[in-house]
């Protein structure tokens, strides 16, 4: 096991058999940070390895694990250990972890080929030797592995609840913050992986394997750049892969190469290269780290659809008139409804100052949520509609709202926005970051909890839309 | 007074003159609604205007103002009046207006030219007869103005204390997103109007008047068009105009313009006549709401400013990346430091996983508040660079968060990032949005005392900074 199959990508499926963990260097400086981490959810036990401390509070009284100098000391079986070790000593642990039968090692500690320097990167090749493909490593230079169903997470605060998203991150920092902003969003992973240096475990690797991974139905990735010899077994991977994938490509620019080279000692390749591979595998490739999240809460309420003609419907006529125009810009339509469908939309509309028309302009009649209901019944009943977007500011979730008097207005809202699913048709919607932070985050999660992805603004979705459409076919 | 002047734009230096308004239509049905916020902040005597109404639960003592049945009754002068009344209605209080004296009146009221009917149209024509010059009108089918130097605002909430942009909005759904929007990133307004149809005061009389007022520095604006005949006005009130101007045009798509005619009535003409204009004046033109008020917010802390060269300065690597990537896409540059300066920054690294180049990965060195305000101070003194980006997680302003265990170590970063003053070179940050909400929202707003804008990811805002290079030659 753990040996490399035919596609040249190094096996992980033990990764599910996962019993036991070890965090190797503990560290009372930093207040037993990363043991605290993995404390707050993982399922078995965790042994603490240092080889100096006899107390850590609140947790040696060997209900959760025990304190030992050596991993070789600890008397059960141990799956996957976390090494925050001096460089130096790294060497010694991976032996250690080798001889223990440990399956997978996260190298936190820095400083090998990421160094540039020749010591560092002599020190990475010797790390791969001295694991002797019987230890699969992650990073050095990484954060490892965040994996919710075993509750193994480097960081306090991550969510425990798995999603179907696959997160393979280059960058220690980024995955912090994707974890996060996903989380503000509603959105989990079934696994993360911050390779780091990638010195065994590369991005060809862990696309393989999320490629299989049946927790896994879509996957995104921030990746630097690849060995120059893997390009063969990435084009393979992705020809054999079925689910859909969206990239952030980090030093596409002339200083952001240089950059990444010191960053992860990242070979970035040549931009045609790397275009050419997305658009011939179809490869959704995103700019910001803002839109790969988005990208993904996208994916993970719909799956990949083509949409070419919105609905838009909106409580302010401006906003409207404003979404139609963005719509257009990124080659999406806001066709009229069919004649019938507007006849009996316009029956519903009753109040000055709104307009039945696509984009509707529901204006305060947005307050008649049975009223509403029905407009949205008609118009995503309309078989030339394909979506609809629906906007509204951020105050209308505020319980101290003024004008707000009707019964359960907000779970009559949720039940209109569900119309989604009785049509088969993605609804997105905009809840204008507003000044009313607590009622909009309470709400934006009741609406994942529906699996409606809500944004702040158009543009933090329609570029994405766009890519997705000229990308469907590649998935269908 | 209130005349047009040579430049055909009508005349509103008399908006300073304010003392005493009224509301023309209080209603109970709406529980008072626009009485309730413009009570909040207005600093003269507010009536109450209702021909049947004989009590205001906690308004009526007189020492706010007192209920009249029609505004000729009232026993004071009144400047202002904000009218609600039913659109039948709205003629005889516009001729009650003329005759008391009032010098403005917001018709909030809709179904004007904005309903597409030969009624509507022939009352909005009626309207600008019956106000036969001596009363401006806002309006009909907007909110009128805010003015928080006066207390003026239509909704409960609206910040009181003034800024120096002033906001022009033809779609009252809009303004209201605007101002919450800006106040959540701590901007706020001169003056802001909210004219909807225009049938009186128009977009080429407000943006004159902002051109000429002392209260306003910087001018932004969504409209959706002007008539045909204002077209040499507009051209020429943008020709003596001395202020950077950010407009959100409406209606540049098909379907938007054919909304737009909805919305607010408005032709918005040819999308090449309008491009021409604005890259003649160096207005800068922007596509979403959002992209408007960020633009705003910047505009706000530094002036128009030409920036080529950046600084960036990262927590996280590969954020770092990612940031000098968007630079390049958006024709910035992020160069390498002068010689010797790099040998005294280099100096100043000392931790493993990071790195002293531009972009500049301070990873945990980021807790050493003296050091990095060491770095700071050395890459802001390089002559060659214009600017600064700064991005840090959410998290780290949560004081819960562990690894924090420096003494006022926020107090100490702000002082860092006010740096920027000492060299007058704009320091940009970026706080990504990871689930730390109240943290978050209270560190931009300090930041914002500083005068330090705040954004959630790069894109927020290099695409105002590549306009404002395009366009900086017009206004130095």
């Amino acid at each position: 096991m753990n040996g490399e199959n035919l596609l040249n990508v190094k096996d992980l499926s033990f990764l599910s058999e996962i019993e036991n963990m070890a965090i190797v260097g503990v560290s009372k400086s930093r207040n037993f940070f990363f043991l605290n981490a993995h404390l707050e959810n993982f399922k078995g036990k965790i042994y603490a390895i240092n080889p100096t401390l006899k107390e850590i509070p609140g947790y040696d009284d060997g209900t959760k694990g025990l304190i030992y100098s050596s991993i070789k000391d600890v008397p059960d079986r141990v799956d996957y250990a976390f090494i925050t070790v001096p460089r130096e000593k790294v060497l010694d642990v991976v032996d250690e972890c080798a001889e223990k039968g440990v399956k997978l090692v996260s190298v936190f500690t820095a400083e090998f080929s990421d160094s540039g320097t020749e010591e560092g990167l002599r020190l990475e090749n010797e790390l791969i030797k001295r694991a002797k493909s019987k230890v699969r490593i992650l990073g050095p230079n990484g954060m490892g592995l965040y994996y919710p169903k075993k509750g193994i997470a480097w960081r306090p605060g991550f969510p425990a609840n798995p999603g179907r998203v696959g997160l393979i991150c280059q960058s220690g920092g980024l995955v912090n913050i994707s974890v996060f902003m996903a989380k503000e969003m509603g959105l989990t992973f079934s696994k993360v992986f911050s390779y780091g240096n990638g010195a065994d475990l590369d991005f060809v690797d862990l696309l393989a394997y999320f490629s299989q991974d049946d927790e896994t139905d879509y996957i995104i990735a921030y990746v630097e750049g690849i060995r120059e010899e893997r390009g063969k077994t990435l084009r393979k991977v992705l020809e054999q892969n079925k689910k859909p994938i969206i990239i952030l490509k980090g030093g596409v620019s002339t200083a952001g190469k240089v950059a990444a080279k010191t960053h992860t000692a990242a070979l970035t390749g040549k931009n045609e290269i790397w275009n050419a591979i997305f658009k011939q595998f179809g490869v959704i490739h995103v700019e910001t780290l803002a839109e790969l999240i988005y990208g993904a809460l996208i994916l993970d309420s719909y799956g990949p659809v083509k949409l070419n003609n919105f609905i838009v419907c909106s409580v302010s006529g401006g906003y409207g008139v404003m979404i139609t125009d963005l719509l257009e810009k990124y080659s999406m339509r806001v066709p009229q409804f069919s004649h019938e469908i507007q006849n009996q939309i316009a029956k519903l509309f009753y109040r000055r100052g709104t307009s039945p028309k696509n984009p509707l302009d529901v204006s305060v009649q947005f307050y008649d949520m049975e009223n509403l209901y029905n407009i949205f019944d008609l118009a995503l009943s309309d078989e030339i509609m394909d979506a609809m977007i629906f906007d509204i500011p951020g105050w209308y979730f505020d319980p101290h709202y003024r004008l707000r008097k009707y019964d359960d207005w907000e779970g009559n809202l949720f039940k209109a926005l569900s119309l989604g699913q009785k049509f088969n048709k993605p609804i997105f919607v905009v809840i204008q970051r507003t000044d009313f932070l607590e009622t909009r985050y309470n709400t934006v999660k009741k609406l994942r909890e529906l699996k409606i992805p809500v944004f702040g603004q158009p543009k933090e979705f329609l570029p994405f839309l766009q890519e997705m459409n000229k990308n469907f076919e590649k998935w269908k």
